[in-house]
């Protein structure tokens, strides 16, 4: 089969690998969709280490191409889609709650739930295999199309994760840095927990218009404004209920904590590759009630059906992300455009 | 001043009283908008009591008239309003987060922080007193209209508050019964935490319709169709995660309990006046992790701000309930209409 | 192997059936203590339906017998147990983390995740299968006896989610209905919890003072005080914050109500077999503010393992509760003991 | 009166002020008890600024001495306490449920509500007037005495909130940096929350000692151990779930952030003077689902009874932190020891 090989920072591949064989337990799906998701290059930059050789990819969905033994109610065809985070169910954070931070069976895997692509091959290929299907595997409603529930893999339940981990109240103030499509997604995330002011930040024009469809009601750009001094006036000077960092960079970080009130939380679903650092301004000194949360998305059949649900009556609207469509053939140009942020990019969606 | 007074049950009347002085910590409202609402009606059936003589009326806004000594930072000409339900802020329910049971500093008001229009002189006069004006008075900005934020008093408020207590997550399905003023505000509140699928109960064509401008996305005619097993079809058979109460029978309360999944809430807010039957079948014999939550409607002045934020951002629309409008001096014949549920009235709105 | 098999209403007889096989994913055990639970006693009197044949009993420490293919990290020999409560880890309840409710696999199982002594065959036998052992079966440590730790397998794990459940706050006054295995059991949870004043009430003079060692402030004697009005005494005129029942009755579940303030708690674990009947004046007509909320024992590994840690640091003493000790030979006597209350007994404790 | 005045970084200085009037809604108490703070040294030591010639103090127990108008149910004579923290009731954060964050009637006040000895004068004088007394004044019932309860004003209140905002469940391993006297509280607050392990760290001998009897199970020498390898070895190489913050500089906080698992939770109660950091390594480059949460002393009449009943009831004995007895006239001497850290001293106690 095709696939999309990691040949060391920087380098990709287009490469034939075999068609994985379903084992004990074990279910093979056909891709028929995936994307080019920020984590891919972090990969291919070499911030997050993975074997060479590996396919990467995960965010998905395909059509299950062959079942293993000891799997029930799982039939060749089926339309099917799991989250980037695929748990096993059993182990202690599966069991208490906290799947996403999921170690296996052994309590050797990870840590955290993120395997596909990452420790296994992922979906970067023309098949690849489902981690734990017992837990995962999420059969797609009919009148729900690829492009609809796509990016509820990873950056849909990651972003919309972000408020719900903030605790954000209806009425809520929430600002968001920064508008890439994690933090589209928080804003989405935002507007479902029923937030009553939606502020984005970033500086990219497209990025800024999507913004306001995803739901922002202000978009600030940090290029032109100060975004603190406005967020405090746009508060009358309390400061924000809840600040999303979406970007995982010390300056959005440190704003996030400059943004809010007393009491105040920061939801962090940034990956950071640097030290983090609070300032004692922005900390009240360990006295303001601060709270600091960050979440890594959350996985599981019954997190994609939850999402896939938001999709049916249209309360989230994820495809208005993708801007470039490409077929698998071409994934390292889908990957060029990505990494360089060229032509207005947001996301881009790879059919087979 | 004009004032409608109730003379024991089923009997209002047109009548002059003084207009209020503000005393210590005082402050006199000079009434702009009001409205009828259920509980005036309890009140005028003889459900709920209250003394002969009383000026009904809770939702308003208003005008400050006069200011007494005291108090900062309100000033003669203020355009206002407070919750139905005031809170002291200072009795134990008050400081333990639970300011709606409010008892009064000296712990003997109540049980309930309504009072006004209830134990003290209401709304539905030219003028009124706001109790606890430190922690009830709520100034209105100027881009919102008084009809927009009439009804976040009381039934906005509750209503919201039955899908703030049910504690939605994000994609469930919540069933409201039934489609009235509390349980439209429901329904809008259901949409505000997230709800993924919003199912509304009601055999009124134009309380159908207008739940779906709430926020609804199916509404189930009683008289037509057996709703439990509509609830456990369009749920698979599970059933749902939430069931409002928003009528106070018998009948409606026992059906949330048929809805709902093991582990599902009811969250009611209907006011009862009989015993309450809770069928075994419908309970897993006390084995279904099943709970029952009870709200009054949370009232104070950050409650108010928190919903007119919404309102600024057009989060809520709750004066699209109006269908009905009357000259205070018209103020008998709106409670006719409402009390008869004459002319397809959902709420009537009682300008000075 | 030996067997203590249910043949109808009010029947229990020894009987001999083959030792379990494990197949695969399977684990066999030898059971090295029980215990008869009321549970077992509500099969025995037909208000709780198992088929003819059934071995029951589900509290229990055992040895690893067989272990099955596909399992890995467990040993023939190795000190284990589980929950009466089994959940399979992947269906809906089990991701939702209301594992309590498991449904298995395949969504048919059930309703409820108790399954042990119930659906399949029990601990009332040298030997049982222990269901889904990834996310059941849990080692005991060494310095832990089997004293200590058979309770927590349901009665322990149930009375202390009834505390937890009903969100006890440090300080708040607690009462229990009634002090029969699980009231002791939630009065223990209680003071886990770190409520401030625990009242226990009940009528036998044995339970009455082994829920004082449980950790209750207080036990009232219902035959001779009016239990009520002593509460309300206790409080100040308010009620407690928390009311716990935990018999399963009309008068106790109605007894609770009475007893909580507004925005109180009635935390249910007892188990009905009647419909439940809710007197107006003890809600408040639905205006407040309480919860009701019922809990099925959480059952899992980690459950276990969280349980075990409080037996090793000495936080729980449940095996205070063992007051007759029975060989397995002589558990129809043990049965009878526990079922008609003779001689102050508390909890059987059978051993092989 | 006598006073003892801050006179400047490094200075204090006993003094004769006038004794304070009771205005409306004003309240003067005559101080009984009192103690030197962890916070007066900071004050003393220039780390948090005050007036020239302010009063410190601020735990405290007294008698009502006048009563201004206004006020009602408090009588001259009554054994009375406030918290440190003495919220208005009224403002956004007291209706909010994060009165500790306090402003004011008028917005202004603070940051945070700790005002007592710190923008008013406090209670190390015979006299001082208690703020917002319709809020705070706290009755102190007969059969408590004041070293029972003279630390819940402040260190106990804080402590234990550490405690509980860290969300503890029973069962979880708690670590707490250090063994002042607010570590002790929050260990005393641990165990309240039902901590199933609970691991002080500090190298002073005297206060390794009384942190077993406040609660902790075991108690490291962080100058003989290792103590991140040895909570990894405790906890079966996970981590901690809760690590509390008690000290307030960078070396604890970063060894809480270490010594906890994947989603656990950082609890910080300390003052900060400094920046913080945050190594990249111990937060799973913002992926482990990781908390922070800071906690300013919860105060409000409801929070001392709250205590208070578990005074009553034995459950936090307090008292046994206090290793020093002055009487006021002798204060300085308390300053010198407590600064000083001479002699053992925990905790002082001032009496009039």
């Amino acid at each position: 089969m095709k696939s999309a090989v990691y040949r060391g920072v920087g380098k990709l591949s287009m490469e034939y690998k075999p068609i994985p064989k379903a084992g004990l337990n074990e279910v093979v799906i056909r891709t028929t969709s995936t994307t080019v998701c920020g984590t891919d290059i972090h990969i291919l930059h070499g911030e997050h280490w993975v074997e060479d050789g590996r396919i990467m990819g995960h965010e998905h969905v395909g059509i299950v191409h062959e079942v293993g033994e000891g799997l029930e109610g799982i039939t060749v065809g089926d339309r099917v889609m799991c989250s980037s985070n695929t748990p096993c169910g059993t182990c202690f954070y599966c069991q208490k709650g906290m799947a996403a931070q999921c170690v296996g069976p052994d309590g050797k895997q990870g840590p955290g739930g993120w395997i596909l692509g990452n420790t296994i091959e992922g979906t970067h290929a023309e098949y690849f295999k489902m981690p734990y299907p017992n837990y995962n595997l999420t059969k797609i409603p009919d009148d729900v199309s690829d492009e609809e529930v796509l990016m509820i893999c990873d950056i849909g339940s990651t972003g919309i994760a972000a408020a719900e981990k903030a605790n954000i109240q209806i009425g809520d103030v929430v600002v968001v840095y920064a508008c890439g499509p994690v933090g589209l997604c928080a804003i989405a995330g935002a507007r479902l927990k029923g937030a009553g002011l939606i502020i984005g930040v970033d500086a990219d024009p497209a990025r800024m218009e999507i913004a306001k469809k995803m739901g922002a009601d202000i978009v600030l750009n940090f290029k032109t404004i100060n975004v603190i001094e406005e967020i405090f006036r746009l508060t009358d000077g309390r400061g924000a209920d809840v600040a999303i960092e979406a970007l995982g960079k010390q300056e959005t970080f440190e704003n996030c904590l400059r943004s809010i009130r007393r009491g105040g939380t920061v939801s962090s679903v940034g990956i950071y590759s640097g030290h983090l650092h609070i300032p004692i301004e922005t900390f009240a000194g360990g006295m303001g009630d601060h709270k600091i949360v960050t979440t890594l998305c959350p996985g599981g059949r019954e997190r994609m059906l939850q999402l896939i649900q938001l999709v049916k009556t249209h309360r989230i609207t994820l495809e208005s992300m993708v801007t470039h469509r490409y077929h698998f053939d071409d994934i390292l140009e889908a990957y060029d455009t990505f990494e360089h942020q060229k032509d207005g990019v947001i996301k881009t969606m790879i059919n087979f």
